[in-house]
């Protein structure tokens, strides 16, 4: 740190991402990656656009928005794309949370709320997840701060359904409710066709699991035309050029192949439940993820323990140091191949 | 805007792109994109890592700053990459300016200075250009506020040489001085080697004008290690994957081929050059640029008219909407034939 570090900085605890090894190739079930490459056309589609990186992006991706809103069945100014769901998310920490509006999610959930909170100077609440980690919906009604919930949250993949969301929006008309989707695709119920019904809430998606482009960095957020036109300038004051060229064809190409990406996620879905009944046949306890990753702990091994003792045997999950989870493991949802490597591999350790 | 737009928001005026006009081809000398491609390596390159777009990029982009560091001259903790010069800028008033450290930059300059303030509620000074749009490096001097300047200037050009910038640099040692460096590789000195002199300089480049990568996103910051771990903490706390893989893979390749840019700079200026004296020739008044843009006003029509008439014709310019300048317009530079093209049209108008 500097001498000249701003003072609202100085007590900052930045995101940690998942461990990215160089050393050695791993099977990676730690970032919640899809094990499949994108489909073909959003490799051609990504290629044809590298010819012509020396010109701007078109800042409103009107083509990419366009599609988004043909295949979420919303008008093209109910939407906006960002650099990935995080920078959506930073953005409604900004634009809908303040000193008189704090922010307030569960106690175990996407580790970036807090820092996006911190960042942003905004006060936050923390709310527990119920012993079986989930989330008890009456603790968050009439509550009178910004909400944000994923929906399945994370690391445990537990979904609420949508009547549980419509009574968080409707007791709270004066708050922005912020449904975060990233996982929705694997078995959950969307809540972007309540937008027309509920003008508090805001719904953020992304590109990166269900249609395989983490590294393409796209996310995107559905709400009714007044929130996006907010998030916009807010956008529009911080990186109006934040979807490269690349990456939006890339992101039409996938919405016009939405049948790979319907068939990828049915496959993952399959892989849970198939890993999930062995893990538990095994004597794990698992979480009732509909998420592209499972949740679980074993009564013979601790989850540190099982981390690493995986990690010497070349497959890679996640681990968090945070107390009530501390005996769980998140493990993303491979292929077939993967996940039956990651069952021999357990085996072996207990 | 919506009801729930925080307070701090309500009056902000979000930075307005050149535009980027789809209704018909015209030849753009108005976002100051290079006219050449990038070089083969880089489309290469980019075409590679769109196959693995399913995994997410290195957070710490390693090879990218490794190849930077070389080229510039300087260690790997001494540089920060990120989606754009703009995220740079962004995240340096964010770290080093608040309501005890006004940021100030000159009142002609790039427009985006005064958004990123708004945005991040700093207060801030613009200090009036001379008569002839050069910065009087004086007024700057011991100011105890963090410094934004735009090295060369836009939209004027003008360069501060390296012994002006270390005056700003040696007179105020409690304050980050910015040198905001997205135009020096077509003719100014850059302050990079000056990092280990002067602990209160972060320097700014992109990859977008000289390398012919407008479109790919990539942006970096110089500076010693201290004022990086700050950026990067900020970085960390809002947006950790803000570069893609394609970019990444596409900035690496472009460092390996630095003879195609140094080449195409060096076009770029003699352009500037050609086009310069003819526009003289015209009658036109130009300020003595180092950029890869002119900034020229006509004794013989405005400036709005000029960019309204050319428009008609086929060919964008850029006309700012500000007193001071509204006589002027920036044209960037781009092939021999475009400039042919637009000394012919303004022939035609005149």
């Amino acid at each position: 740190m500097s001498k000249f570090f701003s003072e609202k900085y100085k007590s900052l605890e930045p995101y940690v991402p998942g461990e990215q090894p160089k050393d050695t190739v791993y099977i990676k079930l730690n970032t919640n990656e899809s094990p499949f490459p994108p489909c073909e056309e959003v490799i051609r589609a990504s290629k044809d656009a590298a010819s012509d990186l020396q010109l701007y992006p078109d800042p409103d991706c009107s083509e990419l928005i366009k599609k988004l809103a043909e295949v979420y069945g919303v008008s093209t100014d109910e939407i906006t794309v960002n650099n990935g769901s995080d920078e959506t998310l930073n953005f409604a920490f900004m634009a809908y949370c303040d000193k008189s509006h704090p922010a307030v999610f569960p106690d175990i959930t996407y580790g970036f709320y807090p820092v996006f909170a911190q960042i942003n100077g905004i006060p936050y609440e923390e709310i527990p997840l119920e012993s079986d980690f989930s989330i008890n919906i009456n603790k968050y009604k009439g509550i009178n701060k910004t909400v944000f919930i994923a929906n399945p949250n994370a690391p445990t993949g537990i979904a609420l359904n949508l009547e549980q969301i419509e009574e968080i929006l409707s007791s709270n008309p004066d708050n922005i409710v912020v449904i975060d989707e990233a996982y929705v695709d694997f078995g959950a119920k969307s809540a972007v066709k309540l937008i027309h019904k509920y003008n508090n809430l805001l719904v953020t998606q992304t590109f990166s699991k269900s249609r395989s482009m983490a590294g393409a960095r796209l996310g995107f957020g559905i709400a009714n035309k007044d929130i996006i036109a907010d998030l916009n300038a807010v956008k529009y004051s911080t990186n109006p050029y934040n979807i490269n060229r690349v990456t939006a064809a890339a992101g039409v190409a996938a919405l016009k192949n939405e049948s790979y990406t319907i068939e990828n996620c049915k496959k993952i879905e399959e892989n849970r439940e198939y890993t999930s009944e062995n893990l538990k046949e095994l004597g794990f306890i698992c979480t009732p993820s509909r998420a592209n990753f499972i949740f679980a702990k074993s009564p013979k091994i601790g989850g540190k323990e099982l981390y690493l003792e995986l990690k010497k045997r070349g497959v890679l999950i996640r681990h968090f140091e945070k107390e009530r989870i501390k005996d769980y493991n998140r493990i993303t949802v491979g292929s077939k191949e993967q996940m039956d490597i990651l069952l021999e591999r357990i085996k072996e350790i207990l």
